[in-house]
């Protein structure tokens, strides 16, 4: 499985991937699933990917070709960060086909984020159909892959008007939560905070699984829960918070 | 959907359900997924449901007509918990082979739990296939129906020596969690306390929609959980936690 993240405040765009990869459990490897274009002083996009290796590959390698060889339509032409969304999903719906008759999951998930000059910085999750949406207020951030374990923290945390390094704090427990439910998201954890209007993805950082700072956020997070799970007041039963049924 | 825990510790048993059941989203009612059965003084079950509707009220009313109609096998005469739950997968292997026929999913799980005189109290998990497992003491817990979004509370706070109030604070704790993230899963949500060796069903409670309780419940883990984060160390970008990489 995988699990990958971005959110976006009004400070820029945070981007969080595992890089395990697995086909059965015997079979596991590494490979990044963070993916950084840029180009010229007017554009910079971090994509991050899940689902079937070689779709995923496949349109990696398509984007990278359309670029060096001047397509019509690449990832330094587009106008917007939602026509790279378009531009991904239908490359994706084609690779997808390429092996669909044999009936086995081929589909592949993106997160294409970044900024084109004149725009704010946005960031959109491609479907494996092609189709793709974007975050509201309600909900600044966008998962793929094994997001349930990690959904609950970012409910509770985030909100537009935080801080880049806080956005990145609670993307990296989702992750570290996601991790501790689930063998198949593992490090190397990527991270990339983009800040509005820099244009500069220098703030690229990767924790392998010797991370003395992953295994410190573990344990401070494991620690700060069970002492937040300590001062809950006891569950009131005798005292009638409520009607207490009683059916025996 | 649906959310069902039960949890053993060396204090005896816990069980949460929640009663919201979908056939789409705009077909949603309340059923009861926690049913219990008792008779003289040696023995006592809770039976907690998800899946299909018509295939899980099927198997509760087989479970009730053999007890009604002195079955040579019924939640009455069988020696173990193992055994019931033998007995309750294949009820429910022939409830959902009823209808497959149209292609439908018709499958059910179960967690079945509770004490025979003689023996340990136990919860046992049943599949859709009829097999079933138990606990460990590395996961003294059992889920059916969506548990991603609660397992994380319950990896980092269950183990086999908690108070029967505490293991049902977390599993209440794992219930507000799912709903805070789940639409599909909701009150009422009932609860069952069994202590070891007590043979008694008394400690049941239910908590509706309107319930000053789960009010409380959901501020207080909602101000705990974000003190905690607000707690956690910045990550420390800038000071070299680790061999920070910039492919840049």
């Amino acid at each position: 499985m995988t699990y990958c993240v971005a959110v976006t405040t009004e400070k820029g765009l945070v981007f969080v991937s595992d890089s395990r990869t697995n086909a059965g459990i015997d079979n596991v490897s590494t490979y990044s699933k963070m993916h950084r274009f840029e180009s010229g002083s007017d554009r910079r996009f971090v994509l991050l990917s899940a689902g079937n290796l070689a779709t995923t590959q496949g349109v990696v390698q398509q984007l990278n070709k359309d670029i060096e060889q001047y397509a019509p339509l690449n990832l330094m032409t587009l106008a917007g960060i939602s026509d790279a969304a378009e531009y991904i999903g239908n490359i994706n719906v084609r690779q997808e086909e390429k092996h669909t008759t044999s009936g086995v999951n081929y589909e592949a998930s993106f997160i294409i984020g970044g900024q084109i000059a004149g725009s704010s910085s946005e960031i959109y999750l491609v479907y494996p159909q092609g189709n793709y949406i974007t975050t509201s207020a309600y909900t600044p951030y966008l998962q793929i892959g094994e997001g349930k374990y990690g959904k609950t923290i970012m409910d509770r945390i985030l909100t537009p008007d935080l801080s880049l390094e806080t956005a990145a704090l609670c993307a990296m427990i989702s992750m570290d939560s996601t991790m501790n439910s689930n063998m198949t998201v593992g490090p190397p954890i990527e991270v990339s905070m983009y800040p509005a209007d820099s244009f500069s993805l220098d703030r690229y950082y990767c924790f392998d699984e010797h991370s003395e700072y992953l295994r410190e956020l573990r344990r401070s997070w494991d620690r700060n829960l069970k002492e937040a799970f300590n001062r809950m007041p006891p569950i009131a039963w005798a005292t009638n918070w409520d009607e207490q049924q009683n059916t025996q």
